[in-house]
C-alpha cells in the first residue's frame, strides 16, 4: 500500500484522522462547557478527579503525573494553580524519600461534586447518545484495547 | 438500569471511562513525545496543522479558534506564544470587519515538516499497531459517527 507524506498508509492516516478531529472537538467542546458550568479547566477537573478518586483524597505528585502522563513540569506547573486557588494543598514528607503528597481539599471536593452532575449530561449528551447501545460498547472495548497497548509501550 | 451517581448507567460510565481514560494516556503519551523531540506542545502542533492545512497556510483568528472548538481567551493566550517564538504571525485586517488573519510562518512551517514524520512513527505504534485494521476501521467510523453528532449539538 502507498504511504502517505506522513508515513502512514492512507487508510491507517484517515482512521488517525478520524479519531484525532473527534477528540479534538469533543474535548474541546467538554473543555468549553465545564468552564463555563463550574469555571474549571480540563486540567483542573482531571486533576481533582483522580484526587478524589484515591483513597483520603490524595496522590503523590509523581504518581499523580505518571498515570495522567503529563511530565514533571506541566503537573508542577498546573498543582501550583490549583493551590493558589484552593482546591488542592500540598503536603511535604521530609522523612520519606518518595517525595510530597497532592490532596485535595474540601474546597476542591465540593468544586468536583458541583461539576460532575452537569458534566455528566453533557457527557451523555454528546457521547453517549452518538452511538447505539452496540456501537457503545464496541467503542469501549476498542478503547480499551489501545490503552493497553499504549500502557505496554515503552516511551 | 439503575444511574450511577454521575446520571449515567453504570454501562454507559463505564464505556466512557474506557474512551476518556485512553484518550488522557494516549494524547498525553503523544504530547509528552511531541515535546522531547520537537520542543512543541499538542496545542502549538494542533494550531500549526490546521493553518499549514489551509490556503495560503492562513486563517482567521475566529474561524481557528472555531474549528479545535477552543474559547477565544484560549486561543489569543496560545497564539501570542507563537508570534513570540516566531511560528506564527498576526495579519490585521483594518478594512475588513470579519477580524486578523493568524499566519503560519516559514519558520512555523518547517517546525511543522520536522516533526511530522516523527509524529506519526509515534501514532502508527501507539494507535494504529494496537488494533487489527478491521478495528481500526471499525474505531474510524464510529469516531466519525461521534463527531458528525456533536457537530450537530447546539451548546
Amino acid at each position: 500500500m502507498n504511504e502517505t507524506p506522513s508515513g502512514l498508509a492512507p487508510d491507517e492516516l484517515a482512521a488517525w484522522e478520524s479519531f484525532i478531529r473527534m477528540e479534538e472537538i469533543l474535548i474541546g467542546r467538554l473543555s468549553r462547557l465545564l468552564r463555563a458550568d463550574s469555571n474549571m479547566s480540563a486540567s483542573d477537573y482531571l486533576v481533582l478527579v483522580k484526587l478524589t478518586e484515591a483513597p483520603d483524597g490524595e496522590m503523590r505528585f509523581l504518581e499523580l503525573a505518571k498515570i495522567v502522563e503529563w511530565e514533571k513540569s506541566r503537573m508542577s506547573h498546573q498543582v501550583s494553580r490549583m493551590v493558589k486557588r484552593g482546591l488542592v494543598a500540598k503536603r511535604e514528607c521530609p522523612e520519606d524519600a518518595r517525595g510530597a503528597f497532592v490532596v485535595a481539599t474540601p474546597l476542591g471536593y465540593k468544586a468536583i461534586q458541583d461539576a460532575a452532575p452537569m458534566h455528566a449530561q453533557h457527557v451523555r449528551r454528546l457521547f453517549v447518545e452518538a452511538l447505539t447501545p452496540n456501537q457503545l460498547n464496541t467503542y469501549a472495548r476498542l478503547s480499551q484495547r489501545i490503552m493497553e497497548h499504549v500502557k505496554k509501550q515503552a516511551d
